[in-house]
């Protein structure tokens, strides 16, 4: 029978301790990405590194749990929400550790796995009482968009809309949302609410947010319309669309029975029943948020894409400041989260000597919200990483001088290659500066790798982010 | 621009009246049936029958309120619970209705669909107050699967897993159940919970009850194991089973992390997330309840099939018992539903003068229930019908004598044919007299239709059951 779940990885010590669970921890990491920046990819690596990666000392040296060799352990373990899907990670590392390797299909929706590391304590206290300590580190996977959602509780219908036609009225979004604006033109908003009408419009708005989606934007709101899941799929809270100019009713006129009011009553039933129900019954339990972003991509895409994929995580941020004007404390009292890691992924398609300078243009990128986040209560921290490194660092020739590049299979290719993939600019370069063509950052595939249980996969700087995310619990 | 949704069809006598919206009323009809029963052509035509069919005084004889002149026309409008998909009307008239008919794909999980019934009311003193009435019905379809998990609400874990347990020691599901009874007999139940064992037992559990299905028999527990959607496809609540053995475990060696313990805890989970939540958000709305079953396919199936459907009807009818020992009443407080319609359908496939007989056999079948039903307080019908007529009567010779036949297209033939569908047993037949090729009841192709939208859809009956539910509404 082939296993789903490894059995303790046991280190060194055998497991003779006595476990006291009272003593035991537990923290809820939740991750999400904007579109494609390898949410999957990250979480199975993550997972990978805390069963087989602890073993060694050497494997995530600024993991110190790991380095200074406490870690007695970890095993996967039945997760304590059973209406939640389950991470699929034995499928996932099957992907990715397959011969040839290929990177794992990503996730729709909501997905959990939880680990228990067992290590010993160095609590002075503790360490007599009980020397063996188990850290449950539930590990929560959601769609990106959903976290993208959460801004809409703070806006009526009318400010979102507003907010959706003044991005309609440059490019790329100017093109790619005419056939809906054309259609959406043609309605009459105090007619009285046809089923098929309001159909064909969110229809034709779904069709403009994947269009969006493909070619590279972020901002996707409302974030279920292109991750509906099967349930809701006909759902009427699914059904509208925002509008391009609100219609100025007269109270005395207004018809509840109406395009308009029916949108309308449908964007807050969106609200309701969804982002609040996201909010309420998984966003407020989480302790720990990890947001990633492949800036790299956004790079390759444009000065537009880069600049929406800012607005979107400024965007998000917002929802994150305290204080009596802040959404969660107005909504919901409170907010348990005390720890967030921006994490720029595939750092490993730039040259090692340029990974600083990726770094520096991600802080500065989040410059504004970052600050306010530690203001407000919330640790932050900003990283370059990769959560399976494809690539190794070479040397090409260049006029007669050496120069760094870096050496993978190219997605589309069979042959590794070494290639020189560009300079990252440390600052955001002007709106005129992103030349179509000076930034090209090749997708690689997975490597092979042997022996694959024997300890973590290879990554940079994953132990950073460990060490940032679970660090202070041990 | 294509229209989904029919304006008012309006009749006789022009929309001039003032409608008082304060007398205005609404009914839930929750429409379920066992599996194959064709719970989606009965909704889309009974919707097409209030749309369509209220023109004339002659099309729906028995619906008092057609055939009285005092109906002024039915419109569709948006459903009022935006959370729950649309049933796709439009496109299910689509298909049994084109050219070539076809019968309309099987819906998966809830739907819901709103009508607005207006009418001349007679009640002497609202008569005057205002003489035209708005009835709003709400029509909702769920899997008869999900009405089959009520009765587990009251059985633990150990109880259930008796029941399946000897419903698998006979055939068919003995030889069904080989490889998952297998499966289980290789497990050590008080090991500890290992997530791929779970998995794949549930997952062979599922195989059989897919098989289950597949040979007509009903009684499909739990419901949504064979109907998951795809939001917890994944789930742990999904992914267990039942035990052919319960463990005797004394109470302080019990472990918590044994695969019993996690087996029982999921299901457990299964009834609060999912058993409990239907019934809390939907089924306790409900105003009127439909269940459809096809005992003509039992007949086909064999005695076997036919128990199988009498015993689920049978269990989910003990849940409808009312006074202290009721389900509904101890768990909730209480059940709204009044009336109730058990229906087996497509009474097209057998000849005019058999009718008496199907509806008498169905009857005796549900005998015990039904007068159980009647004396809790819910009102209950028996009827057999078609929702759309897809055979007319004609006549063939025998040994000299003319005898009854119908004719209409076989599903696997292009070309018309008459045919003797058998006769049908007013009283059930003993299990020896269950003969192999005994019954033998051809399904058939929708017919085709000219000028579909002047007049309701052929039927058998289905006046008698509108007037059951709706009847006493206006």
């Amino acid at each position: 029978m082939k296993k789903w779940l490894p059995r303790f990885s046991s280190t060194s010590t055998p497991l003779n301790e006595t476990v006291n669970r009272s003593l035991d921890k537990q923290v809820k990491l939740a991750v999400t990405g904007l579109s494609r920046s390898g949410k999957t990819v990250f979480i199975t690596s993550l997972v990978h590194q805390l069963l087989h990666g602890l073993g060694t000392t050497t494997h995530l040296p600024f993991f110190q749990i790991a380095s200074s060799g406490r870690l007695r352990g970890t095993k996967a373990m039945p997760q304590p929400d059973m209406h939640i899907p389950s991470f699929l990670y034995d499928s996932a590392i099957e992907q990715l550790c397959g011969d040839p390797p290929t990177w794992p299909k990503p996730t729709n929706g909501i997905s959990e796995i939880r680990l228990a590391i067992r290590y010993l304590s160095d609590n002075p206290f503790f360490k007599h009482l009980s020397p063996i300590s188990t850290l449950y580190v539930d590990i929560i996977d959601y769609p990106g968009e959903w976290l993208l959602d959460l801004p809409l509780l703070e806006l009526e219908y009318e400010q979102w809309s507003e907010q959706i036609a003044r991005a309609c009225e440059i490019e790329p979004r100017l093109s790619l949302s005419k056939e809906w604006r054309i259609f959406l033109n043609n309605l009459n908003l105090a007619d009285e609410a046809d089923e098929t009408v309001m159909r064909q419009a969110a229809n034709l708005y779904t069709d403009f947010l994947h269009q969006c989606k493909q070619h590279g934007l972020s901002l996707l709101q409302p974030g279920r319309f292109t991750m509906p899941g099967d349930d809701l799929k006909d759902a009427p809270l699914l059904k509208f669309c925002p509008l391009l100019e609100i219609p100025q009713i007269p109270q005395n006129t207004y018809n509840e029975n109406s395009l308009f009011a029916e949108m309308k009553k449908r964007y807050n039933s969106y609200k309701e029943h969804l982002v609040k129900k996201f909010y309420e019954e998984h966003f407020s339990s989480f302790d720990r948020q990890i947001i990633l972003a492949d800036v790299l991509s956004a790079f390759n895409n444009g000065h537009a894409t880069f600049v929406d994929m800012r607005d979107a995580i400024n965007m998000v941020l917002k929802s994150f400041h305290y204080g009596k004007s802040g959404l969660f404390n107005k909504l919901f009292g409170g907010l348990k989260i005390d720890k967030m890691l921006f994490a720029t992924t595939k750092a490993d398609h730039v040259t090692p000597d340029q990974l600083p300078h990726l770094e520096t243009f991600f802080q500065n990128m989040l410059a504004t919200s970052h600050n306010n986040a530690i203001f407000e209560g919330v640790q932050t921290e900003t990283l370059a990483l990769a959560a399976v490194k494809c690539t190794q660092a070479a040397y090409t020739m260049f006029e007669g001088k050496k120069i760094s590049c870096i050496k993978g299979v190219p997605l589309k290719s069979d042959k590794p290659v070494a290639l020189f993939p560009g300079e990252v600019p440390p600052n955001v370069p002007m709106p005129e500066e992103w030349v179509k063509g000076r930034f090209h950052f090749v997708e690689f595939k997975p490597p092979r790798l042997a022996n694959v249980h024997g300890g973590g996969l290879p990554h940079i700087r994953l132990d950073r982010a460990l060490e940032f995310l679970l660090g202070d619990k041990f």
